[in-house]
């Protein structure tokens, strides 16, 4: 408490002081880059606190890309039901050009496995319309949907589920579960690992930050630790930028939620330097 | 790994092979079927997927029937807040006729219990409105409510908590718990059990199905592993029906929550057997 | 068992016997004097359960004021995604005069803290569409939204994480958390206790039941513990407080919600108990 000031600021971008009306009017410029549109001047609590925290403060951070924190973003938006940040975040995503209409197609198929084909539905719905919106904005009719790649699983049910069983270990750093359960036989092996993890069009990366929001959202408690600490001992995402994410996610799903996240980030990287060590 | 395939099929039903285009077709009919309304053309991989996995491959399964999955679906869509995926739920049990307008009015109140009184008056507003779609699709005058019975609770408080005493005992198997503290004595011992688990209109197993659904969605650790104990230890829901709930739970919940509801059926079916044994 | 039924009655108050339609006329009017307009009359096993056990036994019940029923209420309706009853709620605590529209405001901004700013914009909205509805039923104008307060936090990033600093060990009575890491050091300190507890527009007890709701519908079992306990720690609320707050934020959260929270209450206030013994 005692120490300088210069010595407290917990990376060298941290600013010592903030003049407050400066860091509104950068807030609100952030916000209108990031999602495609300016926003209203502030008038209440919220969005007074939304554009000097959220977008001055939070989005202008270094470590993670625009597009990863675009990932946590809308997944927490989605995942906690927030149909209108999620329908405003998803129209900043496409007017940015840094993510396409295919991806977020893959996007909304990878929730659907995480969070549930019910709340997929409502996300395909709003992406849909966002997309519609973006074309109407630009003056743009709006394209057909792309063809939708056929599957390339295999048709032989023992290849199909051996090739889960692989991407189970790739992924997950664990040995496989037994055949034989329904969950773990037909659901896990067969179609989580022995099909959509496999996909094409979102990076394993990509998948990380996704599955990460989702199950931080949903407090699964072993699923956050699986995810968490298999996205860090497979090399997909360093401590680092596992901290970062924490604070990103913790803006969207609440702090909460980001304490056991925080908490399990820390316990799970000891434990891959544990490991490191010792191999 | 080295076995041949006919050993690694999880049940007798099990195809070795999958067409993957009469996957889709069987999918599209499934779909019709249980929705009372076809499915468009899957364009996106969202419902590519949705077909060719939840509807060819989960709701084909055998060991649950037909209506023991709808109620399990349709919480979860309620519960994980999926309006538009409950609407057709609905619609598609009343339209099969497997669920009555009466007993989904019991199932909204059940479901107000488990996961609160708010989420009811969603889920009872789109009951309505698929009850009306179903009568419009019909051509028929939408028919006035039925009298909602009154209720046959003890006036006398200390009968009334008896009552819920011994149902908590009937329904729990294991203690009540004490008098004098508001949630459990006004709460469970008064109203949910001295009344709601009471009430005709839904057998204890449909009871069971719709309060598994809710307090795994809700991640409610100690709830879970009570009612998966009690449904089990009472000889409602056997272990292997159990099992084949975890994975249409999963469908429609996601999988990371599918994860602890499989784990504590394991446990909670080992403590099932080890009690048995010794007594 | 054997007692009579005089000893079993959990507080003084509570009748003997229940006349059911003294109490479903007692439960209706209840319900217009809180939520500032009559209920139709119940016709499905939901809204007579509503009016007979929400509104006529709980809502009626001492220990808690109404204003502190409503704000617990309200944010489980908000944090269940409930809308329709978050939106009647609202109208009902402006129509009342026991919330301001901007001490409401207010409740928006710790909602978004505690549940994400996603579902706080909606939370939003639904706000503002009541204090219009209820200008609109006045008959009167809706008057401009007030100014938003500057805030009072220092524009030195220093001053700033030590006043978190202390405002963090002031409300949770542990230690602050490290610096350097981006979710304690940017969020918690900076932000959370830098900034959000010290603000003016709500008291602190007022915090607490809102953020005592967020943790309990999010299921964040070290949050619920940590708020549990410094609620009470702190004297800001008292075990029978608390023991109330339970049975109102079950029956708008569910049940087995409810249990996790009654459990930790009654092992916080023991932990209380013993450490002020000890000192």
């Amino acid at each position: 408490m005692s120490q300088p000031a210069e010595t407290t600021v917990s990376n060298g971008t941290d600013p010592v002081t903030i003049d407050h009306e400066q860091r509104r009017r950068d807030g609100l410029a952030r916000y209108a880059e990031i999602m495609g549109v300016p926003h209203p001047a502030p008038q209440s609590p919220r969005t007074a606190t939304l554009i000097d925290f959220v977008f001055a403060e939070i989005w202008s951070r270094p470590v993670l890309t625009r597009r990863e924190r675009r990932f946590i973003s809308l997944t927490c938006a989605a995942a906690t039901d927030s149909l209108s940040t999620l329908a405003d975040l998803l129209y900043g995503a496409l007017a940015s050009d840094e993510m396409s209409y295919a991806e977020l197609g893959e996007w909304v198929l990878h929730y659907a496995v995480y969070c549930g084909w019910g709340k997929a539905e409502t996300a395909e719905r709003i992406l849909d319309e966002q997309w519609q919106r973006l074309h109407r904005a630009r003056g743009e009719l709006v394209p057909p949907r792309p063809e939708h790649p056929q599957t390339t699983v295999p048709e032989d049910q023992e290849l199909r589920k051996q090739g889960g069983e692989q991407e189970f270990r790739d992924t997950n750093f664990v040995p496989s579960p037994a055949r034989g359960v329904p969950y773990y036989d037909d659901g896990i092996l067969n179609f989580v690992f022995g099909d959509m993890w496999k996909r094409p069009g979102l990076s394993r990366r990509d998948r990380r930050w996704i599955t990460l929001a989702c199950v931080g959202v949903d407090d699964t408690v072993g699923p956050i630790r699986s995810h968490v600490y298999s996205a860090m001992k497979g090399g997909d995402i360093s401590y680092e930028e596992m901290r970062e994410m924490v604070l990103q996610f913790a803006a969207y799903a609440g702090w909460p939620k980001g304490s056991l996240m925080q908490q399990t980030v820390d316990e799970e990287h000891t434990r891959v330097v544990t490991e490191g060590s010792q191999s």
